[in-house]
């Protein structure tokens, strides 16, 4: 017969609720007693059943991960971060693609709430005031990964964008370059697209070069979109030296679309991408970008909430971690004694 | 106050029983009851605790998930399907990254079943029959995808990995390629390194090319495998002229691997990937490959173990989907009249 928490409770000589406490809050047992507890479930190999177990501790164990689309690599790296701290915290991930939609979006959370997950990470994109008002209505733990929020109280873990903007659009400007256009998230709506793009802008400012902050197309989040977006972009500008892609797969789709156009990269156009993704040193040309450290992204995401699920609060609100540019073969200095093709 | 089971059963004028069959079988429940319940959970905005709805139903409504490693383009495909088709179902996945680790499968299996899920999926990996015995021991209903199994009855959806193989290397002998060399997974313990292999050897023989058969090395996943295992090949024989690689991302890391030595794709070496993944039409070259229809082998998936779930059993025990060749650019013919580089 399968042994019950009574069984456990009767060898280890503890209460019942002595024992649903190691199980769930174990910090709250003196240590001489977690041992005989956790002895006796080894001896009995006694498996808590976790549905009855949920309805004791009210806890599920699992978190609720809203990201846009994992197919997108940024998003893979920064679940692969978030698994495996939540390996180490004993939760379980349940992932969810949103698409950026409103409807299916409040509905995962729904389906959340019925599941009764103990917390949610939300990922990548802008947080509206129904999202948050849902996830107030809910009671969720909340906190946001590679998204922030200045009009909402809530966690965050994020670069500082406007920075990494302006440092992708200085490096192409110290090599030289002064035609500089960019391919950029949608400026209404989404996260990331307002901040690089005023970092593009600071920069070409700073260095007198503000007519160029018009040279600039917009793109979701594909490949394919930012190639008609460069499209767009070089019809109207063909005497760009170099773009800033914010993202690295907007770098990869600008590449393609030079090279169907049978112009080189970096040859006659930079491309500086953005995410340092896995794929970015192994592509042709290797992909100059801004790194963000998304792996640990996911993994701090994680520890965050757990901080927030068990003391109710979080040392810091807003965490900003650093970012930095790595250069490889997709930007080339065109300043004199350099400008050989 | 909250609505309970009981105000809905009040309001539609059924049984409590009647309210949970309504939300757990349908099916079972007479249309005009059925449409009468729904109208009182809408109007009385009645959500069902999904723990308490587990321990009367026996269902959790998720299902895990068991892949070696999110990052791989590969599984993002096969999971976006898996999910399309979960939510269509009703269902939510738990997905676990395995990294083909025994030990950590077999834990993610005891997490499953403390989690009471409904079945699981067990993507690209070899089922050695410790999977197979603790997925018995637990009771799960269980299908494999981009994998099967010819020693244990259990479902599957996969290509035909070894005609695959060898419509790949077809391509390359129709190319007019002879000295032909292929990078390949494991042979021990992977699931489609064997077949692909055999595919390639199969090609091979009937073009009296027996001696290629031994111009092979091997990678587990990633694209620096890859990059290091096409080292050792060209290292080796420097006189190839086309190889064949088991994935995509292999194809990447070999041509990243010639072309930091200065040769070209395909202008002196043609290389044919697996997969189709998504960026494999952007990169540079573009892929030609084998293209599997990884979105809907997760759709059908998870529809394979919903039949299973709910019926006992599955029409089709081992389903084969059609594979593909895509033609791009990183092959080339070098028969005469088409040898120019």
């Amino acid at each position: 017969m399968k042994p019950t928490i009574k069984d456990v409770a009767r060898m280890a000589k503890v209460s019942i609720s002595t024992v649903s406490r190691v199980m769930n809050a174990p910090e709250t047992v003196a240590e001489s007693k977690r041992a005989r507890v956790l002895q006796a479930i080894e001896e009995l190999q006694y498996q808590p059943n976790a549905l009855a177990q949920g309805l004791i501790s009210k806890k599920s164990n699992t978190l609720g991960v809203l990201i846009p689309d994992i197919r997108n690599p940024y998003y893979s790296d920064v679940i692969r971060g978030m698994e495996d701290a939540a390996k180490l915290l004993g939760y379980s991930l349940l992932i969810c693609n949103t698409d950026r939609d409103e409807e299916r979006l409040i509905s995962y959370l729904e389906n959340f709430y019925v599941k009764q997950v103990d917390g949610i990470i939300f990922a990548s994109d802008f947080l509206r005031s129904s999202y948050y008002e849902a996830i107030q209505r809910l009671q969720f733990p909340a906190v946001l990964v590679s998204t922030s929020s200045t009009d909402f109280e809530i966690p965050s873990v994020q670069v500082d964008e406007e920075q990494a903007g302006y440092d992708a659009v200085r490096h192409l400007i110290e090599y030289g370059h002064r035609n500089i256009g960019m391919i950029c998230f949608p400026l209404d709506g989404s996260v990331s697209g307002p901040p690089r793009y005023e970092g593009f802008v600071r920069a070409l400012r700073e260095n007198g070069l503000e007519q160029y902050s018009t040279c600039v197309e917009f793109a979701d989040q594909w490949f394919e979109e930012a190639y008609e977006a460069a499209a767009k972009l070089f019809t109207k500008h063909p005497d760009l030296t170099a773009v800033f892609t914010a993202s690295d797969e907007f770098a990869m789709g600008v590449i393609s679309y030079l090279a169907d156009q049978g112009i080189s990269v970096p040859g006659q156009v930079s491309v500086i991408g953005f995410d340092n993704i896995r794929m970015a040193h192994i592509v042709i040309p290797k992909l100059t970008t801004i790194a963000q450290p998304v792996y640990q992204m996911g993994h701090m995401a994680v520890e965050k909430l757990h901080e927030l699920i068990t003391t109710g609060s979080v040392k810091v609100l807003r965490e900003s971690v650093p970012h930095q540019l790595i250069v490889r073969d997709s930007t080339r200095s065109i300043l004199s004694g350099n400008s050989t093709i």
